[in-house]
């Protein structure tokens, strides 16, 4: 039973709403010894946070997160680690609008619907503040990595926003240079000139995030329904606005001949298996092949958009709403931390999962090649 | 911790190899006073069944599923359910091959380097005969929605089979009058000739299933990682071969502006909430919102095919590779019976956890509108 | 997995430190529309607060404890609960002493030789402090338990202490009128000079608790590993010093006849079962009977204390220790309430789970006798 | 969720009914490459096997176990083993009297209150005979525990019958030679003639069981509701008729003072630490010690007796029962092995949980002492 619960081993738990004193992450099953601060946390928030530039909502918090538990002079101590953001910029607004009506696109009325009573402020638990939670538990979870598999790298990137895609070849120095995560200096200022105009007219636009793992071990994952790319998929749709999940070649999967999907095995220099390609996405039949992880997820436009829409009230009266708030215009840009935060619990959970069944260090496994 | 257990309160655990003596499934949580027998499973069990056209695996299995436990006089009685299926079509012939070497884009490398043993004989637990197991859950979770919720209705399609999308209009009235389960005719022949002339060449195809689901009462799901879009992600891409999975505008969703994605609300003649479109896919927040539940997920191509790869063996030899063996060119195809029964599992299991949280029988919300 | 989470539906994870920042419990799964403030939870911590009498640690704490989630306008939303206790007295003092050697009887070497770190202030994870975070989410408990099943009431005394059982006829109202919840004046003198004379004297001793939970309705449990009582034991054992636990007779059921040992069946004049005796402690085949549930739990003696023992370093060093520090005589005084709090999470926690598997209200059955 | 499944990583679903076709165990997360065979379980179930002497049901099932899957070559896979026992004993008799009436201190009641149905025959899913499912499963956590952790001896005996306990010093020798498992060969022969005396006169009676486990590394176990004491005492609840579970000093714990209590502690001539004595039965703060895991728990007397019994039916009409069918008269001996079995399970859970969350083979602590 997980709620509000992910993960096998290394299990988050978020908790808060964007309105409320805080919000956070309950950490139950990080590794003991594992160094770590609240700077190096807060490293990951910042990278997430709202307000950084004109395309991400206006609301400025700071974001700052406190280790309430489980850590004792600089390390963890293998008990549940409590990470605390406190809501700083909570407006005393009125809220009466959204409090009566629904938005479409949104969960107003499926909250209302099943529990009979919301916090409707600034979207109560549906708020894509409940990331923050999950960056932060994402940044303790590349701790433990940095600690228990140091080679592993993960980034996200925007691949896509609205109808353009990337123009030109990848640049992955570029990622960190613009505010999309976008990796082509090119692409950056085309989707800028888009997004502002977008953002004028008061609408806003969907994205696609690739997450990369790089440095994994082969041997991660557990078949039938403990396969990481599940874990994966799960990870994804469950981050606000998230509508698709793909592996490797994903949906376009479908198109290709088993001719053409198969990625040919050959043995490495250093004597480790290498494959032609990577169609897969890192992983077979549910387990890591030690070739990069490729995940995708789509986020679907921001639904808060000042163009008016038709709606209905909770007394069931039709009418129209402008969402006047502080939003963002791509909601994906935001993502991309919030995925890498998932890739990195699901690796790490994964690793210690694999450390109980089959013991062993990271990257020890039972069956050797050659 | 769930490996090889999928579900919250409907908990369905499956077990067994290709060509082993049985394989089944454990399920657990089932409620109590739910009429079916085995003639009830087994009629899905019939609509997965290989060898029933030549697209697929021409392997003849009964596939005739027993209930051990679990029913007593033609009831459900609360107690765990156990579905076990012997395999009776276990040629005795030389495996000696594909237990040396690696097939390309099969589970037979990872699983060698993660446990250092496997069950090479048709691939083991990793073979597509497990989602057998799955089906015969899924008819136990439509047994239990018939009780449940009378009103429910899961049906699975295939959308696309390689470079081919659905031509003319859909007539779901096809879906069971062709092998692809294809809602169109004329498309029903297109992909025969395209299938029959890749079977031919030894070689096979991807394929992408739409599932759907009417009549699901609003207010399913829990968020925010118990949310049902998160478990249908994690349902689909559980089953073998899958690589992308897609709610309501799936990865599309990235190139819609808000103002085209909203659903916009009205209230029906009913005094229900009604939506002008379902880009959500029925699913806002984690929530079912009434409309239809669109899922969609893309199957790969089979590895297994007789086209030569270049690949290794476990001694780390470079060598090349035929699968000569009973296989599917599109193992799509039976992978739309599995896509249903995965459907139905979750449905029954969020309104169990519905019910277990919120209370009330089926329907029953705490919010009502108007 | 459950490392520091208990409970199915009803899920309470306790997170934090004796003398860290804070701790507290995440409960996720409480039903919606519960009727709760901080003033209500303030009530069951105040029972336990340690420094209220003599015979319990000085310890002074207001342990005020705040709902950061899941509370809108007095009610229960449906998501996470977070209860945060801030540490208000942590003492610089010097830990030095502890901080070396393990105090025999306490947790101190297992936790170094597992994690090899430990929070050895106040014994870190170890403390009984950590109760307070269980006794919050037990008043959370009771708040659904009193909206759900309003007639369920749950009491907590203690009946054994050393070498002292109860004198005299019990009577209950006297409970809450002594310091030792015993219910009899008479023993509660008696009990208080044994306990003052073994204070003086830097000794302590163990006690027995035990915990009756009134108008549970039948039906509640589920075998056979989700039995009540064997959450129940469970929930007991995992309390601090707790070494065993009992349901109905108890260790003592091993001397019974099966004759003298069988609650015999009557129908009541309410049309409901009645029994002869209550043997079972309400409880049969891990399912509620209706009646009385009855649960006894033993707490070993305080280890902390003043009297000279033998021990070693982390280094390896023969030594001795004597442990100064703020501590109770009689620590079972304080599990009182901590076992009242776990009877009401687990009783919560069934009572979701049979909403669920059997649907329908509270006392609703399947089966009808008569 | 877990209402019929026990575990954290080595998760033990059984399933079945008594007089159902077969029951059974489906153990998911065994690791691989444990060597085992049907006979090596046949082993341990022989032990627990009814119609081996007077005292025990005269039932004769051969109680042979099948492995279905999980198991290759003679080693397991890693992947689900499925443990099937048919049942061949089924007499074809008249159950119409249990059927309608419901033995006091038996489940029948409770069963049918909940669920509305029950499978009546023999006791259905809570007859005693679910428990072989379970000696199966531990039968391979036994395996599991020879190749992780050698030199662990885990060992079960009586030490209470009714009124009598064991007389004069215990003879561990003794265990196997006699049909109770009491280490005391006097003591077997008082109980032999106190038990046929019982029998005779159609009574039934009361038991203690004691479990030990031998050479478990310290360090196993993991606070605070994941402690190993925690779930040794809800495996052993579970166990039909068990109302007490106690941890070393048990229950008397309550009796003693902190100094009689303590364990001191000292280093050993092989540079571990030993303890002057064994109060906490092996276990502080929820972590093992490396000493002797110490559990007993008491079994109630079977319900089932030749006595008459009031009770009502299913009518709500008072009745008179007598349960004339094979029943033990003192189920408690049966129960040694089961206990055992628990145990065993518990510990390589625990084994696999400590790899995970701290890594390393077993016996690795990341705290070393001196």
């Amino acid at each position: 039973m997980s709620l509000n619960t992910f993960g096998h081993l290394f299990r988050v738990t978020t908790w808060g709403e964007s309105h409320g004193p805080a919000l956070g992450a309950t950490v139950d099953g990080c590794p003991p010894g594992v160094p770590v601060d609240e700077a190096a946390l807060q490293h990951w928030l910042d990278r997430r946070k709202p307000g950084t530039s004109k395309y991400t909502t206006q609301r400025r918090e700071a974001d700052a997160v406190r280790i309430l538990s489980g850590v004792f002079e600089g390390q963890t101590t293998g008990t549940p680690v409590q990470l605390m953001i406190e809501n700083t910029d909570q407006r005393s607004k009125d809220y009466g609008d959204i409090a009566e009506k629904f938005r479409p696109g949104h969960a107003d009325i499926t909250y209302w619907q099943k529990y009979g009573i919301r916090d409707y402020r600034g979207g109560g638990r549906s708020s894509a503040r409940e990331t923050a939670a999950r960056v932060a538990a994402g940044g303790l979870a590349r701790a433990a990595l940095s600690e228990l598999a140091p080679g592993i790298e993960i980034t996200g990137y925007m691949t896509q926003m609205g109808p353009h895609g990337i123009t030109g070849d990848r640049d992955m120095d570029q990622v960190d240079q613009n505010p999309f995560w976008v990796p082509s200096a090119e692409t950056a200022e085309t989707w800028a000139g888009y997004l502002e105009e977008l953002r004028k007219s008061g609408n806003s636009v969907g994205a696609i995030i690739e997450v990369v793992a790089r440095g994994v071990p082969a041997g991660l994952g557990a078949p039938v329904y403990g396969k990481i790319d599940t874990d994966l998929a799960a990870a994804m749709m469950s981050i606000n606005a998230v509508k698709g999940v793909e592996i490797g070649e994903g949906m376009a999967a479908a198109m290709l001949t088993g001719e053409d999907n198969a990625d040919e095995i050959f043995m490495g220099n250093d004597g480790q298996p290498v494959y032609s390609s990577n169609h897969a996405g890192g992983i077979l039949g549910g387990i890591t092949t030690g070739q990069d992880i490729v995940v995708r997820f789509a986020v679907k436009p921001t639904s808060s958009i000042l163009k008016p829409r038709q709606t209905i009230t909770k007394s069931g009266q039709a009418t129209e709403i402008v969402t006047r708030g502080r939003h963002d215009p791509c909601v994906g840009i935001r993502a991309v931390p919030v995925g890498e935060a998932m890739m990195a619990c699901v690796i790490l959970d994964h690793l210690l999962l694999h450390r109980g069944q089959i013991g062993g260090e990271v990257g020890t496994h039972r069956g050797r090649i050659g």
